[in-house]
C-alpha cells in the first residue's frame, strides 16, 4: 500500500460514501476562517499572491526560454507575472518519459499522490483565492470559495469516482473451468490498469480551478500524465496548482513532468490545435466556447474529449406564493459574478398575461418590475455590490452588453460601477431586457455570456416549458429553474428537464441559487445536451481514462480432479 | 420492484459477483446436452430452424412491404428466408414512440426484461445454433456454443455491468448544509436515469450474436431503444433474437418497437450511413471492417460509437519445453473456424536462428515444420476436419487465400475439402506462408482475414516482441500469445502487451486457445489499440449509455436548527 494512500484513505472512504448517498458533504471548509486555516493564513496567502506579481514564476520544467505574460486583473492592474513558455513537443517528450514510472506506480500511488496534492492545494486556498480573484474578476469571497474549497471538492469527487472504478478491477484472478471427468482447466490471470497516456486540460478564464480540477485529477488518479494549458489570461491559479503537484511528485521519487504547465499568449489557437491532434494526447478536458469545443470533438479522434461549452440557462415563472422571495433569489442569481457563471440564468419566461400568486394575479410587468427592484436593491450600494458582482473578466463581455442593449425593451440598463478599493476595476451592473417568445427566438436561443438576461413574454407556461425543454436540448443548458405552486406544472417541468437533459431546480426562494452546484451531490452538466458531453463527475467521466490489459497463464487446478462440474462428452471448441 | 427483476435477481447477483472476482462462471450450459436443454431440444431446435427456410420471417413491426433475402449457407444452400424490410425513418419513428414508456419504466424494468429476454434466448439455443452455423459457416458445435451460451454470457455480462453502474446512483437524496447559528439549508433531490435515446447495432457475418449481444443488451439494460441491423448475409440469428425480445416486451405491456430489425440487402451502405448520422441515433455498436468502423467514429458525432475493427493477432515463439504441445495448440488456433475469428492468430514470429527447447536448439524450419505437421494432422481426415474448420463465410475470403499465396514461401497450401454432409460447402484448409520480419513488413501488418497465417523469421525474440508491441499499437490486435521458458522474456512480453494494449496469453499448450475469450473473466478487446475502441464488457462500455438528470427542491431540515455545523459569519456566495 502506498504511504500516501494510507495517509488519506479515511478521507477517500468518506468521499466514496458521499458520492453514494449524495447528501451534503465537504472536507474542505468554505469559510476563510482563521480557526480552520490558521491565524496567519489569510495574510500569508495574500502576501504570497502579491509576491508573484511582476516576477518570473519559477517552474523547473522544460522551457524554450521565452516568457508568457499578459494577465491583467479585471480589478484594474496588470499582474506582470512572466511564465516560462515551452514548446508542446518538449512537454510531450517530457511527459512521455515521466509517464513510464508513473504508469508503473499503480492505482494506489495515483490515488494517494493525487490526494496529497489536493491536501496541499487546500493549504494554499488563500493564495489561490487571490489568484482566482485577480484573473477571473470574481469577488474575493467567491474566488476563495469557488476557486478554493469548492474546486477542491470537485477534484476529490473526481478522485473518488476514479477509485470507485479502479477498485472494481481485481489485480488477479484464478479461473478454473470444470472439464467433466478430466482435470479442470485452470489459469492465473493478471489485470493491469493502464492509463491512456497524456491528458491535455484546457482551462477557462472564469473558473480556472473549479472547471480545470476535475479533468486534471481524473487524469492523475487514473495514472495519466497531464499537460495543463490555462487560458492566457488566467494562468496563475493553475500555475500554482501545477507547482504544488510537481513538488508532491518529486518528493514521492517520481519525475515531476507527470504534470506540466503550457503557458501561452492569447494568439495560441494554432499551438493548441496542433497539440490537441498529437497522437500522444489521449485525453482532452475542455471548458470554453462551443466553437472550440465542437472543433475538438470533431477533430481530436485520437483522444477521449470531454467538453463543457456554451448553453442557455432558463427560468420558468408560472405561479408563486411570494413574488418578493422569488425576485430576490432570481436577482441574486443574475447578479452573482455578473452572470459570468456557466450556470447563470439568461432567459426568464413569464406569461404575457401574468401569473397567479397567493394575492391574486400579477401582471407580466409587475413580475418584471419585482425582479428589477430586487436587482436594483442588490446593486444600489457600490461597496456591497462589488462583493457580489465582481468585475467583468474581459472587454468582450463589456462589448456584448453594448450590443445586447439593442435587442429589446430595456428594463434595467447596465451601469459602470466604481470599486471602492480598485478604481480601475471593470465593473458593470446587470442589463435586463424584455423579449418576445416568438419574435425574438433567434436572439434568446444564443448564449449572451455576461450580465445580460431576458424577460421573455410567453403565451402561457405551456409555451415556456416547451421552449425550456427544446432550447436545452438543441442549444444546451446547465441549469433550469421553475417557479410554480401547481404540482401539474412541476411535473411538466420535470418532463421538460428530462427532454432537455438539464438539471432542474424547483421554487428556489431561500439560500440556494440555481447557479450553485454542490460537489458530491449535484451532477454538474449531464452530457445529455450540447452544453457538455459529460457530467462532472460521474463514472463515464473517469472510466474512459484507462484500460485493462490482462495476461493469463496455466496453473495447477485448485479443486480436486474430476470432482467438480458436470459430465461432458462434447468436444469444446470455444471457452 | 419489477416482477422480472425479482425473478432474475439471484442470477444478477451471481453475475455481479463474477465480474468482481473474474473467475470461471457461466449460468448457460455450453454442452448441448439433453440433460440440460431437455430431451427434445436438439431435434426441435433443428426443426424450428428448418421451418424458417424458404419462408417469410414473421415480424410484426413497421415494414415497407419489400422483402430482403440473400442469405446463403456457407455449407452450400440458399436459406431462402425473406425478411420484411423497413425504411430507417419508419423504424426511428416507431422506436421514438415506443421509447417514451420504456424510458419511464426505469432501471429495474430494463434489467428485469433484459434478463427475461436472455432466459428465453437460452431456450432457443439450438435454433440459434443452427442459424449461426448456416449464416456464418461455423461448425455446429462452435455455432451452438459461441452463438448460443457464450453469446448469452456476454449479454449477461453487459447487463451486469449496466446494473453495477445504475445501482450506484441513488434515486433520491437529502442534502442538508449547516448554516452555523441559522437553520440549515435542506433540499430533497431526485436523480432520474435517462437513456441516451436510440441505439443502432450493426452486426457482423461471422459472430452475429456473440458480437451483437453486448451492444444490444447494454442498450436495453440502460433503457435505450435499439435498431438491430444484421449483416445482410447473417440476418437469421438476430431476427430470432429480436422476435424473442419483442415477445417479452409485449407481454410486459410495452410497445415492442423498443427493439426492431432492419433487414437489408448487400447494397445497404448508403442506408446505413444515412441512418448512422440521424440525430435520433445516440449509440452505435459496430463490428466489422476498419474502413466502416473508422468512418462511423469520425462522422457519427451525435452518437457514442463503440467499434470492433480489424487487427493483427500475433504469436511470439521464443523457447519451449515441448514443441509438439506448442504446435498442437497453435495449429488448433489456426484451424478453428478457418481463422475467421477476430481473435485468430495471423503472425507467428520465430527467430531465424531457431529456438531453444528442453532437447536443445530447434531450427526455424523445424519449428515451422512442427506447426505444419500439427495442422496437417488436424485436417487430414475431412470428416473430423470440417467439425473444426467449418466453412468459409464468403467468397472474398476464398479470393484472399488465392491472393495470399503469392506473398512468400508456401509451407502449407490451402486445399478445398469435401464436407461429408454438405457437398456444396465452401471449405478450404489453412494456408501457411513464410515471411521475413524486415522485407515483408508491409504485408504482415495488414489483417489477412481467413485461414491465412505467416511464419515470420526474425533476428531474435527481441525483434519479435518489438514487432508485436508496435503492430498491436499501430494496427490493432485482440490477442497476443507468447511461448517462452525464460521469465525475462515473459516479462518483456508483458511489457510489449502493455505497450500494444493487447491481452497476453502465456505458454498455452493445453485446452485453452488464444482465440478464446471467456465472459466474466477475460476482457475482450481493450480499447487501447486500433482493433477496438472499447472492451467487451467493462464500465466504460455501459456508463456512456445513460445520463442522470436531477431535480432539487427545498424541504424542512431533518436536524435540529442551530445544533449542527460550525459557526459561520461569512456571506456564502456559492454552495
Amino acid at each position: 500500500m502506498h504511504p500516501l494512500f494510507t495517509k488519506h484513505e479515511n478521507l477517500l472512504q468518506q468521499a466514496l460514501a458521499a458520492i453514494e448517498t449524495r447528501g451534503y458533504w465537504s472536507p474542505f471548509s468554505e469559510t476563510p476562517s482563521p480557526k480552520v486555516y490558521g491565524e496567519t493564513a489569510s495574510a500569508e496567502g495574500e502576501a504570497t499572491f502579491s509576491a508573484h506579481l511582476n516576477k518570473t514564476f519559477a517552474l523547473d520544467q522544460p522551457s524554450n526560454g521565452q516568457l508568457a505574460s499578459e494577465e491583467v486583473s479585471p480589478f484594474g492592474f496588470a499582474l506582470g507575472i512572466r511564465y516560462p513558455e515551452a514548446t508542446p513537443a518538449a512537454l510531450i517528450s517530457a511527459a512521455t518519459k515521466a509517464h513510464d514510472d508513473w504508469r508503473a506506480a499503480g492505482p494506489e500511488a495515483w490515488i494517494g499522490i493525487s490526494l496529497e496534492i489536493l491536501a496541499r492545494i487546500n493549504r494554499a486556498s488563500f493564495e489561490i483565492g487571490h489568484s482566482v480573484m485577480h484573473t477571473t474578476g470574481q469577488p474575493f469571497m467567491m474566488a476563495f470559495q469557488a476557486g478554493g474549497p469548492h474546486a477542491q471538492d470537485r477534484a476529490l469527487e473526481a478522485i473518488a469516482y476514479a477509485w470507485d472504478q479502479l477498485r472494481r478491477i481485481p489485480a488477479e484472478s484464478h479461473w478454473e473451468k470444470p472439464q467433466g471427468k478430466n482435470p479442470p482447466l485452470a489459469m492465473h490471470k493478471r489485470y493491469t490498469i493502464t492509463p491512456r497516456g497524456i491528458g491535455l486540460v484546457l482551462g477557462c478564464c472564469t473558473f480556472p480551478t473549479w472547471n480545470g480540477y476535475p479533468g486534471i485529477f481524473a487524469d492523475l488518479a487514473t495514472g495519466n500524465a497531464v499537460i495543463v494549458k490555462p487560458h492566457p489570461k488566467a494562468i496563475l491559479p493553475l500555475a500554482i496548482t501545477v507547482r504544488i503537484a510537481r513538488e508532491v511528485l518529486r518528493e514521492s521519487g517520481l519525475d515531476p513532468n507527470v504534470i506540466t504547465l503550457l503557458a501561452t499568449q492569447s494568439n495560441d489557437g494554432e499551438i493548441v490545435q496542433d497539440l490537441a491532434l498529437r497522437p500522444e494526447i489521449r485525453l482532452i478536458d475542455f471548458t470554453g466556447s462551443t466553437r472550440n469545443g465542437t472543433w475538438l470533438e470533431r477533430h481530436a479522434h485520437q483522444a477521449q474529449v470531454f467538453t463543457e461549452k456554451a448553453g442557455v440557462n432558463q427560468i420558468v415563472i408560472d405561479s408563486v406564493d411570494d413574488i418578493k422571495a422569488v425576485a430576490r433569489n432570481v436577482a441574486f442569481s443574475l447578479a452573482l459574478y455578473s452572470g459570468q457563471m456557466c450556470t447563470a440564468p439568461q432567459n426568464i419566461y413569464i406569461p404575457r398575461d401574468g401569473i397567479s400568486t397567493s394575492e391574486g394575479t400579477l401582471s407580466f410587468n409587475s413580475v418584471a418590475q419585482s425582479i428589477i427592484d430586487a436587482l436594483q436593491k442588490l446593486v444600489a450600494d457600490p461597496v456591497r455590490a462589488v462583493e457580489l458582482l465582481g468585475a467583468i473578466q474581459n472587454e468582450s463581455v463589456t462589448q456584448r452588453i453594448k450590443q445586447a442593449r439593442a435587442l429589446g425593451r430595456v428594463w434595467l440598463d447596465s451601469q459602470p460601477l466604481q470599486h471602492p478599493a480598485f478604481p480601475e476595476a471593470r465593473i458593470h451592473t446587470p442589463l435586463v431586457l424584455q423579449l418576445d417568445a416568438t419574435h425574438d427566438y433567434v436572439q434568446f436561443t444564443q448564449e449572451w455570456f455576461g450580465p445580460i438576461s431576458f424577460l421573455i413574454a410567453t403565451d402561457a407556461t405551456a409555451q415556456s416549458l416547451d421552449l425550456a425543454g427544446t432550447i436545452a436540448a438543441e442549444h444546451g443548458a446547465l441549469t433550469l429553474s421553475v417557479y410554480s405552486t401547481d404540482n401539474t406544472i412541476i411535473h411538466a417541468a420535470e418532463e421538460a428537464s428530462l427532454r432537455g437533459g438539464v438539471a432542474l431546480s424547483i421554487n428556489l426562494t431561500g439560500g440556494v441559487f440555481v447557479n450553485q452546484s454542490a460537489a458530491f451531490s449535484d451532477f454538474h452538466g449531464t452530457g445529455a445536451n450540447p452544453a457538455a458531453n459529460s457530467a462532472l463527475t460521474d463514472a463515464a467521466f473517469v472510466s474512459r481514462r484507462f484500460h485493462v490489459i490482462q495476461s493469463r497463464v496455466h496453473v495447477a487446478p485448485q479443486s480436486a480432479d474430476g470432482e467438480v462440474g458436470q459430465t461432458v462428452s462434447a468436444i469444446r471448441l470455444n471457452s
